[in-house]
């Protein structure tokens, strides 16, 4: 059966991939009068005294909110905040299974940003934290910048942020493959929707020098009148030679070619273009910018996808559950950039020397080891850089 | 040691009341792709497509929100949106332990009625029914009115309607045990908040035709320009005789005392001059409006009050779990007057003939029993009305 069909019958079945369930029995009186009236006063008068007590007399402190508009779910587009439900039920099962997180999903029937930010904040005092989630590029920064500013949790936009983290512990494990130094190499991110504007900004974070971004109307250039903000903005960090021109052109000689963007849209041609040492992570989700076996055989030496049934698979849920867990753990007020950074490092570091290889960079989305590694340098890190709160 | 530390000690124990879990195994790759992506995406489509099968492809079916601005928590008052989480948890338990339906506690940072409903409505696309908790009165009339009027899901403000169906369960078999018709006793309610306006609007459904209001100002009646929106609008459909004066003047005769207010505000001489077969229910929490053998040496016929330690507990756990149960089964648009008085009748027949006493008029509230029997009355009365969608 195919995959998606046999899914289809797998969400009939579950009946919903998430339950609530009690952590106290309630059998007798005493019970009642313990986890509910009257005993249930002193909890409460207690957090009224100090309110970070919610972090320790509910469940507040393993709690986040998986939040959707339903905007831009997976591939699908706008398809409505009740059908983008499958996903964030899906994320919240994940946030479970790998961390012991646990997650809530909620959609919101609103497009408009600052409606949206509202009633995200409205609702923040029941959360630990805040996992934004398949909201469409560009409102998605601004709805998360302002929440961020607003907000005393971590907020965060998984498909920005989370696919960047991944992204570069691939990356800094195949530069390690092919001997190169993350500060000379040339990358070119194709796509330049909110995960590749992440990809973008997490990179020159790390210490990529020249980055060249590329979306369907050829390389972004600052000072092209046409881009919209979010273009314009990264326009201004990126490309600095001032490169115009198509995909192709940005390619050749380029040491580094990372795709978000659609199915097919990279040649051989252009990955033979590329400079010897070629890194090539195609991934567009099901069907990739390009097919790995052609990226091979046109000359690339590390090839990473996003899917299951090829070496290297860059998923997010090698980051989201263990980020969570660490900020969490900590009581972080936010996820720095420092603490993104440490991720994509310890995630890369998990990879030991003797098993490093052109397909083995990246260690396996079902590693159950990850969530608990990546909580450790998101601790450290929240410590280092003083939002830790615990 | 005290009911109330100890609670302290047990939440900090607990750390939390509620936990999500998943319903889902996540071992290997296919797990992953059916759980998530690529195979979530066909659950998505079909829920593009028809909206309703969100009910069926997510937890939606088994899910309620159980939603405070913390403005009037038990009886502690204002004391802020995450200090009322506590309760908010706890009554989420009651709904898993009692009667299965999964409950998910949200508090909300503002007071401001319209802002409340706009943000509840924004979020109800996640849930199949809303339960309101400890929203101050008035505010809490026209925050129920005004999501009822534009959400496609049960909304129900349990302080209000839950204590409203137990009181009047318990109401039917005290009539029973004192011989008199519902029709022709005069009743008296002190406190008129949001559950003693509800209890009333409920009695005067279930068919009492000679009610009077008390607050604190005395009692209500229709004309008196000091009363505010609620009190007016309960005063134009009880106290037909246009009586004035104090709770003594009202007590007088009266065949029925219901108390939401205020520790000991009944006197042994107010309950002396009630009628013969007097039924006395001080609800006030934790101190009744009068003790128990007070008012049965004063000559109550039938004595109710709000706590475990008496005979006729009157706790709106009886009635909750089961309604959302019912509600959710049948998948109501609505909880409707009918599926209301439905309750009440089927709590009060859980009572066999032969068990009927003065001090037992009503079911305990750990009789696991209750939510299934309550159930199937609002399953039948929401198909009656045509308000069932399943």
């Amino acid at each position: 059966m195919d995959i998606r069909e046999e899914s289809l019958k797998k969400h009939y079945e579950w009946q919903g991939k998430i339950e609530v369930v009690s952590r106290c029995k309630i059998e007798d009186r005493r019970d009642l009068s313990l986890a509910y009236t009257p005993g249930v006063a002193q909890p409460c008068l207690e957090i009224q005294k100090s309110p970070d007590k919610s972090y320790e007399l509910t469940r507040r402190s393993n709690l986040v909110a998986v939040i959707t508009d339903g905007t831009a779910v997976l591939g699908l587009g706008d398809i409505g905040p009740e059908a983008g439900m499958p996903v964030m039920e899906g994320k919240c099962a994940l946030f479970k299974e790998f961390a012991d997180v646990d997650a809530f999903p909620l959609c919101i029937r609103s497009k408009d940003v600052d409606e949206l930010v509202r009633t995200i904040y409205l609702i923040s005092g029941s959360f630990g934290g805040i996992n934004l989630e398949d909201i469409s590029a560009p409102r998605c920064f601004e709805i998360e910048e302002k929440l961020k500013a607003i907000c005393d949790i971590p907020v965060f936009h998984d498909d920005q942020h989370g696919t960047a983290i991944v992204v570069a512990a691939a990356l800094i494990n195949a530069l390690r493959v092919v001997g190169k130094d993350i500060g000379r190499v040339r990358a070119v991110i194709n796509g330049a929707g909110s995960a590749g504007i992440a990809i973008g900004r997490h990179l020159l974070q790390m210490g990529v020098n020249d980055l060249v971004m590329v979306d369907k109307q050829g390389i972004l250039c600052e000072g092209d009148d046409s881009l919209n903000s979010a273009h314009a903005d990264i326009a201004k960090t990126t490309n600095r030679g001032h490169m115009t021109g198509s995909l192709a052109d940005a390619m050749r000689g380029a040491d580094v070619f990372i795709g978000v963007s659609a199915p097919g849209v990279v040649s051989a041609d252009m990955v033979r273009s590329m400079a010897d040492g070629a890194i090539v992570f195609p991934m567009a989700n099901p069907t990739p910018e390009i097919m790995p076996d052609e990226a091979l055989a046109a000359g690339a030496a590390v090839v990473g996808t996003g899917r299951s049934d090829f070496p290297n698979q860059i998923n997010n849920v090698l980051a989201f559950p263990g980020i969570f867990r660490g900020a969490l753990e900590c009581r972080a007020r936010c996820i720095n950039e420092e603490m993104k950074v440490a991720t994509s490092y310890a995630l890369a570091a998990m990879i030991p020397e003797g098993e490093l290889r052109a397909d083995n960079i990246i260690v396996s989305p079902l590693d159950k080891r990850v969530s608990r590694v990546v909580a450790d340098a998101v601790i450290e890190a929240a410590r280092k850089t003083g939002v830790a709160r615990a």
